[in-house]
């Protein structure tokens, strides 16, 4: 990795231009859109131009947000832009196709990130691991330099590092994580509101999703292995959307006495995408997938096999009972 | 209410004596348990002689904190202190008959706590209703005036905190909660570890009881009201502890348009316990549970009606649609 430019050296690069474009990761989550809103509204505090795109929109879970239908998907042509920062994507093709392209005209490249695997793909580039949101070094970028923090720019951030801290429970919250929380309280933001707007709202087909997988829940092993799974029409039948089933896993990973989850959802190919997840080191999740020529991580891994869903079921339990014994 | 002591009178007052026995509310939650292992290690550091008793026991989903089998339940006879001090109980018979028993020794009382409701029935009393948990309040006692903050209270803090706030989200949450989370992880707080074993830990037989529930589960009123329930015979065959349904209708409360949530348990005797729950001010769930002898407050209230079930959700959906209409 490249060596980091300061959050000088990027605030001077902000100062020294007019007109901006905002990208970050495809299929985006609160710390991708947040990190965009948060950055732009500061940017347009100064007096820049600021385009908000992402090549797959806002995401319908984040309309809550205050000038989220800023964020647009990229326009066919390129945009008469300067400068082009990058937000909480790890790669650059993983902007997406088309959000490079409305980039096109930009002689500046600002690559700011917290994923630890970041090229510096960036003209100047900042990529700091050890932060657990790209929200929170937004924050920093900020109160270092001076830069305004408006009450959108202070929610956006707050939207970023909560979702990406799982509500500031994952081990990557730091001290500065819940000090930041602290000094956006105190620049007026409303904590009930918006906790409510980020967690208490679910569309029925995800509660709908959440019955259907209850039903095919089943434990193996003594109870050491939980899997259950998502036909193709059962998608079809509830109008579900990609993101719907994200996360979903983490319920049947924390019953007590589990050490593997698996979930098993079939495409409209009729591939099988199966999730692995380990609660802790007796089970490795990516050494599993690596066999069916998947990946991941240790604690959380992915599959791509062909189907019928039962052999695919088959056969990764399979592998996963003999990993566990 | 009766002027409060301040934080020097009451360590003064603890410094003063030598044996204590430290109480909380019947049916104890994280903030109860959590501030009588809070306090009690710390005067534990000061070589005081500390007794927890609760009541109803240590509950099983908090087993995991240090030192928690040091909560028992009220031994026969009265215990040899000189201190009482009750912590996060509204009010005294809530604390229960056998643990009020067994510090009928105590020749001082000292009542700490957070709700605005407490007549302060300590000779010292500390109620503080800004604080989002009694937790917090301990904390400030033990910062403010010196007192020992070893690992098992820093932990025990932390728990109580986390469990009273719904993980830094409910409304009471201010900006000295974020500072004094981030001063417990300064102070070598584990984040990720404890909030796995507060969150990410659930017996199968609560999973169990979701996937029932979530098969009763209708919408009425055009997506307006929902609601699921609880046969006792369910109860009977996944065996499960009351506990156990505490706040699942939130779930539900949080589906979008749903204004009005209720859930419907039928008790052992026959009788039907009716939780109600509001999203917004659209609906009052006191109102609607006083119709029926219950009460609570607006957003979450209570009823307990004859049965069978069927007629207790005829009844009470009735008086629900015309209250929202």
């Amino acid at each position: 990795m490249s060596k980091n430019s300061t959050y000088q050296e990027i605030a001077e690069a902000i100062r020294a231009h007019d007109s901006f474009i905002l990208l970050s990761h495809i299929r985006p989550d609160g710390d991708a859109i947040g990190s965009q809103l948060a950055l732009g509204h500061a940017l347009e505090e100064m007096g820049k131009t600021v385009h908000y795109i992402n090549e797959d929109g806002l995401p319908d879970n984040l309309t809550f947000m205050v000038n989220s239908q800023k964020i647009q998907t990229p326009p066919e042509n390129p945009l008469d832009v300067q400068v082009c920062i990058a937000l909480d994507c790890a790669t650059k093709p993983r902007l997406g196709e088309n959000a490079i392209n409305a980039a096109a005209n930009a002689t500046l490249w600002i690559n700011i990130d917290h994923h630890i695997s970041n090229p510096a793909y960036g003209n100047l580039n900042h990529i700091d691991s050890t932060s657990p949101a790209t929200g929170q070094i937004i924050y920093q970028l900020i109160k270092s330099e001076g830069m305004p923090l408006p009450a959108a720019t202070r929610d956006a951030i707050y939207v970023a590092v909560s979702t990406d801290t799982g509500s500031f429970q994952y081990s990557n919250t730091t001290s500065e994580t819940y000090e930041m929380a602290a000094e956006l309280v105190r620049l007026g933001l409303d904590v009930g509101s918006i906790n409510a707007q980020i967690y208490d709202s679910n569309p029925y087909r995800k509660i709908e999703l959440l019955r259907s997988l209850l039903n095919t829940l089943q434990l193996e092993e003594g109870g050491k292995v939980a899997h259950w799974e998502l036909p193709y029409s059962v998608k079809l039948e509830y109008n579900l959307k990609p993101e719907d089933s994200e996360d979903q896993i983490d319920l049947i990973r924390g019953i007590d006495g589990v050490l593997a989850a698996a979930f098993f959802e079939e495409l409209e190919d009729g591939k099988i995408r199966v999730s692995l997840r380990a609660k802790d080191d007796s089970f490795n999740a990516c050494e599993t997938a690596q066999l069916f020529g998947g990946g991941g991580h240790k604690r959380a891994a992915g599959i791509r096999m062909t189907g019928p869903i039962a052999d695919a079921r088959r056969k990764v339990l399979e592998v996963i009972s003999k990993a566990i014994s």
